[in-house]
């Protein structure tokens, strides 16, 4: 394609984006797409020939957008928000254009400086010390798979130099909550640990890491000749957004070794507004910390943020150095191959940029309180509500509830939970997410998409009454 | 920012790209700025009132663009090349645009369905059986990072439900080629081998693996009472493009039981091209396969195809099911989240849908043999010039090259090498990577990029000959 074709075609893909991000509110919430409906409706085989351009925004509208859930839109409480601020979009459109590469410093240099820069922005808008540096990530899954491994190598005294985790006496144990992201125990097997060394720690009244018991488990292990390795806390549990006490347990931590990740991959945004801070007290104490702009903060995904107090450790468990990638400035840069599992990594920190320069500080945090007003609202109208009841503390924007209509309870109460959700998704009204709590089903409501004003909320609370009473 | 600021502000980033594509072939290739001088450049502290978008243009020209190397550039020929075909970047554009996330197939069915068919059409242009299955990735770290986890569990009969690497008696051992890109073995190490179960196998005088060397390695440790488990072959070495001899390899790993597992990041694009698919006679005996259509293909970074054969097994070591991921119809669909290590997943299979769609394979065939032409006009002219040196077979499209003359040898020609290669980058005209072969610096010249003509490369040759004999 000629620049003057991607001139050509290039607008006409802006003005359809910006087309969609105005009518996706009148698109139905929820893709009612079968399985299979989209792949049976393209071609088996790859064109020979060149196809117009024009062809394949044909099929955008034709095939993929019924196709898709639509997450920008203003009645999206699924999951969580994954905000794309269309200043982000730009930032991304241009790191796509400049199509270069950030393999070591000298490969682009901004490349690698900007994302130095926005990461310390980001460090300094959430209220973190300047002991901190952060470097960017696709996902939380990835960077917590980093922080283990990283624990891994600290306790075993760099096993991967010799032995790795093949030769070792006692075996490392890590830590988790109940409530922990799948992620979490995902990275755990992953680096190898096992399943037998991965503890869950029950949690308290309000869903959050019971430290004491946190303690004893440490403990037992320790008195078995077992290794305490890690333990990962959560900022913002994913189903209920439960905060584990930071401050006790890294006073465990500090006790016996062990390395401190924190998880605040949704909750990390609310840090740049002061009074959410109380929430992660500690937080200075911790190992290494993740945190996703590309939640609700509203960079453009992939954006996630992995931050360390020991930078030298992590790029001396993540170091290569192949002479195709040295070069005479190693000593005085940054290469960020080193702190991370990819050696190749696009310019990423373009999306941050824009957003942050775009809106600036405070607009930010004026979205994010509206978001929270939002929640508090809702919270309200469903605790006045018979028979509706709010099941963990509303910390931030996500709210988990249930309709417990009288006689309704075990399995019964299940299905009426589950039958009143899926047919709140299939209105195409609004997109809710159904979760286990405890060993029932419950409903997650999270506000917070970028169009998601007082109105959708009310829409939404009237949707779930409607649907909820029609059973 | 609003729909229409956004179609404002899109439209000059579109025309600013197009620009930038058409002038790049003006800048100095290789990036002058110094350490720290970019970040130096622009404030410590983000703004807490909006900048306009037109201060950020004005950063980009001031700043940013001084800061590049230029990857897209047609005298680029360092590292490998990174083609962002502007067809694929307005693919991309659409993706961030659209916002979508792949959490599950719920979450929007048509991210999923496309990725399974253009991953598909892909395994049809390169020539594999459809016994293959395959997903997109970031990057071929991360996926021989998975291959060699899978292979782990595999070896240990799914020790990661139990005691992890932590329990066995017998250590797995790992095998590459002296060779092999760094990354894999980071891969291992992050895996928990050790670095003392990684095994560097020599190769021969092509730099290809040693077939019988590998035998004979796998055969030791197996009398030593270690467990062979994975050897990782490359098709297209990063230093040489050699490529390791997949029929005698797997022969050998299904003697023993092992993983193969072939890293065909660079070389894979090749594929598209029926002559060269002796290359890698033998890939349908591999268990995995890592390809990056972000190198010379033209997508869009980042977009690594990940395939293996027993797509069952994979999802076996990376699923996760927690109940807020769960639908009525997870038995009939793909949950690509548990076909690698993100669980977050951006729509990124419309980069390469619009790539093959808008080029077809007929042109995407005809630019690759464009550049090994012209690899194999410079291997020729190379050839013939006195005191020039080829140093490896020219497998594709690089080049591996020295400047011998009389009286140079031992660090006297590192030092000579070194100083035309940086003479060359130093001057703008060129970007060429020094890399060591053997025991010696040599030169490497990586052809492929989009507008690299045989103009290009024959300016190139002026330039090396005169650097050279400026010393």
């Amino acid at each position: 394609m000629t620049p003057d074709e991607f001139r050509h075609y290039g607008h006409l893909i802006v003005d359809w984006v910006a087309d969609y991000r105005e009518r996706c509110a009148a698109l139905p919430v929820m893709s009612r797409v079968a399985p299979g409906e989209v792949r049976a409706a393209l071609p088996a085989s790859p064109p020979s020939a060149p196809e117009g351009f024009d062809a394949i925004l044909g099929d955008l509208d034709r095939v993929i957008v019924p196709g898709l859930s639509h997450w920008q839109h203003p009645r999206f409480f699924g999951y969580f928000p994954s905000n794309g601020e269309l200043s982000s979009v730009l930032g991304d459109y241009l790191s796509t254009g400049l199509g270069v590469l950030g393999l070591s410093w000298q490969s682009s240099p901004a490349l690698t400086e900007v994302e130095e820069l926005v990461t310390d922005w980001v460090r300094q808008m959430v209220g973190l010390s300047d002991a901190w540096s952060g470097v960017i990530s696709d996902t939380a899954s990835s960077s917590t798979l980093v922080a283990l491994i990283c624990a891994r190598e600290r306790a075993s005294g760099f096993s991967l130099a010799g032995r790795g985790l093949q030769g070792r006496d006692a075996a490392l144990v890590v830590y988790v909550s109940s409530q922990s992201h799948s992620s979490v125990e995902k990275a755990a097997l992953l680096a190898g640990f096992g399943r037998a060394h991965v503890r869950p720690i029950p949690v308290d009244s309000a869903w959050a890491m019971d430290a004491a018991a946190l303690a004893r488990a440490v403990g037992e292990d320790a008195a078995a000749g077992r290794r305490p390795c890690a333990v990962v806390a959560t900022s913002g549990t994913t189903t209920t957004t439960a905060f584990d006490p930071l401050e006790p347990i890294a006073g465990v931590a500090a006790e016996h070794g062990l390395w401190l990740h924190v998880d605040a991959a949704m909750a990390g945004s609310a840090m740049i507004l002061p009074e959410c801070r109380d929430l992660w007290r500690g937080i200075e104490r911790a190992d290494s910390l993740v945190f996703n702009p590309h939640k609700w903060l509203g960079a453009a995904f992939d954006c996630s943020l992995y931050y360390v107090r020991d930078a030298e450790h992590l790029v001396r468990v993540m170091s290569t150095n192949p002479s195709y990638l040295q070069s005479s400035v190693d000593d005085r840069v940054r290469n960020l191959r080193d702190w991370g599992i990819p050696l190749g990594r696009r310019f990423r920190a373009l999306k941050l940029w824009c957003l942050i320069r775009e809106q600036g500080v405070e607009a930010l945090q004026g979205r994010l309180r509206r978001d929270l007003d939002n929640a508090r609202w809702l919270e309200a109208e469903v605790r006045r509500e018979p028979h509706w009841r709010i099941l963990a503390p509303v910390a931030l924007q996500t709210l988990c509830l249930r309709h417990e209509p009288p006689g309704r309870e075990g399995e019964a109460l299940d299905r009426h939970t589950l039958g009143w959700a899926t047919r709140v998704n299939a209105s195409g009204e609004a997109y809710v997410t159904p979760a286990v709590l405890g060993d029932r089903w419950m409903v997650r409501i999270s506000i917070g998409a970028l169009g998601t004003e007082r109105e959708h909320v009310a829409a939404l609370w009237d949707l779930l009454r409607r649907e909820a009473a029609r059973d």
